[in-house]
């Protein structure tokens, strides 16, 4: 393994804080249920290797996602009440945040869009609509004393309406922190967007007064772009990335590819830059190693694919 | 498809060459032997496609590599004696020389070592000995009016001797450049660098005299750096990138991946960054479509599989 470089880059951060999706995201989007003692020593390994936040489940209704309809269970299993910052949880409505409070949790993330289409089809709403749907969540979060991050889906390509508008995003993200989220995730769900872009949406985020540190960034790999969006974040400034260990969260072997930004990836670019991330590399390898082989599939991860092979 | 934006982003270049590598390294590394009549269509398709250096062969010893043992064929077949400026080949040695002359080739690659123990294993050589081998070649070569690109290899690591010193690489190019080279091509052969390395390495060639407009850079995804590699180069100023159309080079699917950059998945980025390449996307995807339809397996290129997903 190459040892990192002592000083971070000229004009990068000196450390990021990697956002961990893979055992929400990524197990949600698994074709099969991964039983809650897999899930449960996932985390604990993802937490061993240093990965420091880690979306743990999602309170979403099992009837839409029967993946994760044992989120209560897992955070039983998992113990210290949820009650920590870095395990937070998805909580996609009123109902979801009930099932939350009572599981102890102290962090959560709600999901919006960027586009009309989007909150139509994912949130069966309007783009104003979620708002008033948001509002009541986290202004109720947040007298439990909750720290709340919000997802802002769709920023850079919308599958049905093409191209965002930079101005849409901001206008979106801007609503979001107004109503008392403490971090936005901006995402590009359907990874098309190219680094000219990121830079536009970031410029226009800090032109809105939105603070560097509760801008995250959350690229997709559709198209081969999520590594190269993510260090034209860093060059401005950006220090929280989501990305997913092993890739998990899309098969890089269906045709419909849709992969989060792997982890290990991330990680090795970063450390190769200098820049810290509290996480032993060979550490989470080991890891996503060991998740592929429950999935019975090769993890999609391209470090954990070259590492692998030499061990 | 996305429409490109009109002006590319401050500091980049505004056209870049792509270099293409897919039919020389690209099926010079396949398991079997793909027919001349598929390689003349592949290149013929690229052309079409409006790929504009494409790397056709090379004039390797059959008994190394049988896969290309076709390369005069291939080139009387594809007509214009091979006396263009966008066919180059590949030329490892005195003989191979002998026979690009006798084909009519009008530009040649050699292939250099950035460190001293690639030299004794791919060239059979030391790092000193490889000039002399060279110089004679290059000297000839630039004597029938040929232009002469040079790949150096292994410039961001090595499998024997872990990190390569920036200084290292910048001193092997200086001197290929005085034996009297064209174009450089700045190569991570094993795909392990990271952008501060781009850069620094990029740094000390410009720091000893060398152009930016006779530098181009060659980055594998084995560690899945490579756009991230070329964001940064093309940060420097850099405007010739090597890739591999559908990233062919080496195969995503087996353990041992050390696949080219896919030349789909870079378009996407430079498209986006509004920057010109002379390249239809949608031709180009159905190229590396059809070809992976010839070679039996599915593309590693994103792009290609995204869109080929949608077609």
């Amino acid at each position: 393994m190459r040892s990192p470089q002592v000083r971070p880059a000229e004009g990068l951060p000196s450390r990021v804080t990697i956002y961990e999706v893979g055992v929400r995201d990524g197990l949600q989007n698994e074709k099969t249920i991964v039983p809650l003692d897999v899930k449960a020593e996932f985390v604990r390994h993802l937490e061993d290797a240093g990965v420091g936040v880690i979306e743990t489940t999602s309170f979403v209704s099992p009837k839409w996602v029967p993946q994760l309809a044992d989120a209560a269970d897992l955070l039983a299993e998992l113990g210290e009440s949820g009650r920590v910052r870095t395990r937070p949880v998805l909580v996609p409505n009123p109902k979801g945040l009930d099932r939350a409070i009572e599981a102890g949790v102290s962090s959560i993330a709600v999901f919006g869009s960027a586009t009309e289409t989007f909150a139509a089809r994912n949130l069966n709403n309007t783009l104003d609509g979620q708002f008033d749907m948001f509002g009541p969540v986290v202004e109720r979060a947040k007298a439990e004393g909750m720290w709340v991050r919000c997802y802002v889906s769709m920023c850079f390509g919308d599958p049905w309406e093409g191209d965002v508008a930079p101005e849409q995003v901001v206008s979106v993200a801007r609503r979001l922190m107004d109503l008392g989220c403490d971090e936005l995730s901006i995402g590009d769900t359907i990874g098309v967007g190219t680094p000219g872009q990121v830079e536009a949406v970031l410029d226009g985020l800090l032109g809105a007064g939105i603070d560097l540190d509760r801008i995250a960034v959350h690229f997709h790999d559709t198209y081969g772009q999520a590594l190269s969006n993510t260090l034209a974040s860093l060059r401005k400034g950006v220090s929280i990335v989501d990305s997913s260990a092993g890739g998990l969260g899309g098969c890089p072997y269906a045709k419909s590819a849709t992969g989060n930004l792997a982890t290990e990836d991330l990680v090795w670019m970063l450390h190769g830059l200098g820049i810290e991330t509290g996480i032993d590399l060979e550490k989470l390898v080991e890891t996503s190693m060991w998740m592929a082989e429950r999935l019975g599939r090769p993890s999609s991860s391209a470090v954990v694919r070259a590492l692998g092979a030499r061990g």
